[in-house]
């Protein structure tokens, strides 16, 4: 646990003013009365058709650890807003509530809850923001990975983002939700230590650059590192691609290069031509790697066009989700002292009292999934697992078995969900009949 | 400095796994001479006209505490591919290079060094990706934001993000790259504490849901916090402003609430009819802010069509940068031992050698950039300054400076890059013709 960040007295003031304002508020009209909020995206942006749940294990642990230390205190107390109401209960805090969450690496759909958190109000809100930030986030990274994973097929997807992932939390979450997606490896050495996923890299440019000749360049790294990987492109692909078969030549037996690495150009074409010269040089053993702004579609396009890539690095695209940076992923009060609650704002819609999803299958595909009381109990599978008791997690982040049930949801999509390009909207994500019922009845009595 | 993050252990493997094979593969080659890195954007986005730099002096701090425990190099010995001469070298390793950089809030545009490393090769290759993704992430979120700023006219814009700025690490170093670019506070509590930025925020839905009625709710927050602002969209915006009204009658000359909040529907519209009532019941002083899924485009328009609001808040939007999340950022060795270099891949070219920038100015306005070589003397300020010798900081983050030199840089941009839409591209940016000619030499090296 010594990799992630965040322990002690810095998680704590990570939070929304507001958060602390709405404690004060709830604990001085006595109003800490049991409260439950959801954690769901409202909608999906137009280029996703389902999230891969992420994020959401893994935040117990700021359950568990959460506390307020006495700087954090006495630097609230400066604020001159406070009163020693608040201020005495922070310096008590310890989370006592109760969670339930989707596993991750499920796949998930608009308005289902992705995490469900039951607690005393002022402690259900207080942790809002932490929540909504590690589960939005890896969220957003599951999703858009499995999508460049799928498009490579059966190549490995190597992770290369981390100098352009915004910050050193996401930079290093990124490979956590990325391994949950089924990327292949990362080149985040940190990731490697703290999560134990697989680590990946051999060399850049400027160690090419750093020397008179590229010749000279290749043999000192393949001294340092026989089975490495080249970078053929730093002054003209197919002249780099001829020196790594000299190279071959001038080693003979002692030549171990696993692969080639193209970083520019028409990455299909030069693959193709290297591809050639490799083999006309008796090195088929040598791989071909590509990179260089890759996403989903461009390796789509290589795939469809039969490229002989043997694998792909992604970076800033995987690692911003470029085309859907964001999800409009909301954390909102569904019940307070055993009544459910709801709001009416334009546009904004939550859904009533804590909740559980039904998901049916038919043939091995998803069918559709049912949003439902928490205490109905309809056919489908129940999301929703228990995963912490007064403030103690009862379920250990397991990214392998993440990685796996993401494997399984993906495969059992149906077909129109899993196309890259508008995937088919509308999976039918129904409200159980009672639920129904529950909103009609809150509504007309929030308009009277 | 203790509330910011990866000090000791965890940053000296936040990096990218080549460039330790690199580190590996320069010292076994005797190929660790003093090398110069430039980072810099290599081209802008199209919705952007110019970058506002920042976070290259905050990174000053990790060069110089930058150190490999045990515990790191065990985990690189782990992986069975560092030789004793890396790790060896790992264990002893200091910093001990010089660092020019662009002051922080200054304006830079495409191919200008941000900031530019001396150091031995190995030295300066393995701090590569931690400069990258600290540059990149607080200049694509200040660039966003100085346009959310200027956008707002004398408003002040609110920062809202947290929950879905990517991870702990952005969320906290957003709202410095936020306070750099003009943006009045910051919800983040942390950010707070660490920076000495101003807090802001009063309560969410969630308070006003769990009462029964949006009165009780009013009046137990106002109980809290007499001079707060109210947030009136819970279930129907101008029946909130109503009972906003009712509070004042109630309270009397208790009343001291200072704002409402909008957060959903049509913004303007409401703006104007809550300014109405408001005014009609003779709260001419209790302000309206404006916020839900704003960002430059909408705040500006609802400036533009004179909306009665006094504050934006501003969350997602600014946070993710949207319209564009990510730059073309790179750090590309430009010497090695007193030798140009540069790299010749399709479309990402590189300027050899040490440099400087000096910007021209006429009438109080930016005139043209011209980059040149460090050693050249032209007219024009130099906006490199020398910021670390010998692995030793010489600058401290001053935020409010670099808030007033991003205030001052944009007040002198040409009409055209201070448009919000379709920015004029094409700030003249020269290069010196001393480095021209240097480039085309080189260049004839390389291809010989």
């Amino acid at each position: 646990m010594t990799g992630r960040f965040f322990h002690g007295a810095n998680a704590a003031l990570f939070t929304d003013l507001y958060q602390l304002t709405m404690a004060q508020a709830y604990l001085e009209a006595g109003h800490a009365g049991p409260a439950c909020f959801d954690l769901f995206a409202r909608e999906l942006p137009p280029e996703r058709g389902f999230l891969v749940a992420c994020g959401q294990i893994e935040a117990l642990e700021y359950l568990e650890q959460l506390r307020f230390s006495g700087e954090d205190i006495d630097y609230l107390r400066s604020l001159g807003k406070f009163s020693d109401t608040l201020l005495d209960w922070l310096r008590e805090f310890r989370f006592s509530g109760r969670v339930r969450a989707v596993p991750e690496g499920r796949i998930v759909f608009a308005e289902e809850p992705i995490l469900s958190v039951e607690a005393p109000a002022p402690e259900a809100q207080i942790v809002e923001t932490w929540l909504l930030n590690q589960v939005h986030m890896q969220t957003v990274l599951a999703s858009k990975a499995v999508r460049v994973v799928r498009a490579a097929g059966e190549s490995p997807v190597l992770d290369f983002g981390l100098r352009r992932i915004p910050g050193a939390d996401a930079g290093l979450k990124a490979a956590r939700a990325y391994h949950v997606a089924g990327v292949a490896a990362t080149s985040n050495v940190l990731a490697g230590r703290v999560y134990g996923v697989p680590v990946a890299g051999t060399m850049a440019h400027s160690f090419i650059q750093s020397f008179d000749d590229e010749r000279e360049a290749f043999r000192a790294f393949a001294d340092s590192f026989p089975d490495t990987i080249l970078l053929v492109d730093t002054y003209d692909t197919l002249r780099g691609v001829d020196r790594v078969v000299e190279l071959s030549r001038d080693l003979g037996e002692a030549f171990r290069v696993s692969g080639i690495r193209l970083d520019s150009g028409d990455l299909g074409e030069l693959a193709r031509e290297s591809r050639r010269r490799l083999n006309a040089a008796g090195l088929q053993s040598v791989r071909i790697y590509a990179s260089g702004g890759l996403d989903e579609y461009s390796i789509a396009e290589l795939v469809r066009a039969g490229a002989p890539i043997d694998g792909y690095g992604v970076g800033t695209a995987m690692g911003v989700s470029d085309d859907a940076p964001f999800l409009d992923v909301a954390y909102k009060l569904s019940a307070y002292d055993g009544k459910p609650r709801m709001k009416l704002s334009t546009g904004k819609r939550s859904l009533p009292g804590a909740k559980q999803v039904f998901r049916e299958t038919e043939g091995g595909r998803l069918k559709r999934d049912v949003i439902a009381g928490a205490d109905e109990d309809l056919a489908g599978e129940p999301l929703l697992k228990t995963v912490m008791e007064d403030g103690r997690g009862l379920a250990e982040p397991d990214l392998d078995a993440a990685r796996e049930r993401c494997r399984r949801d993906w495969d059992a999509l149906p077909e129109g969900l899993q196309a890259l390009k508008a995937p088919q909207r509308g999976y039918p994500v129904a409200l159980s009949e009672a639920l129904s019922q529950r909103m009609e009845t809150l509504r007309r009595e929030l308009e009277s």
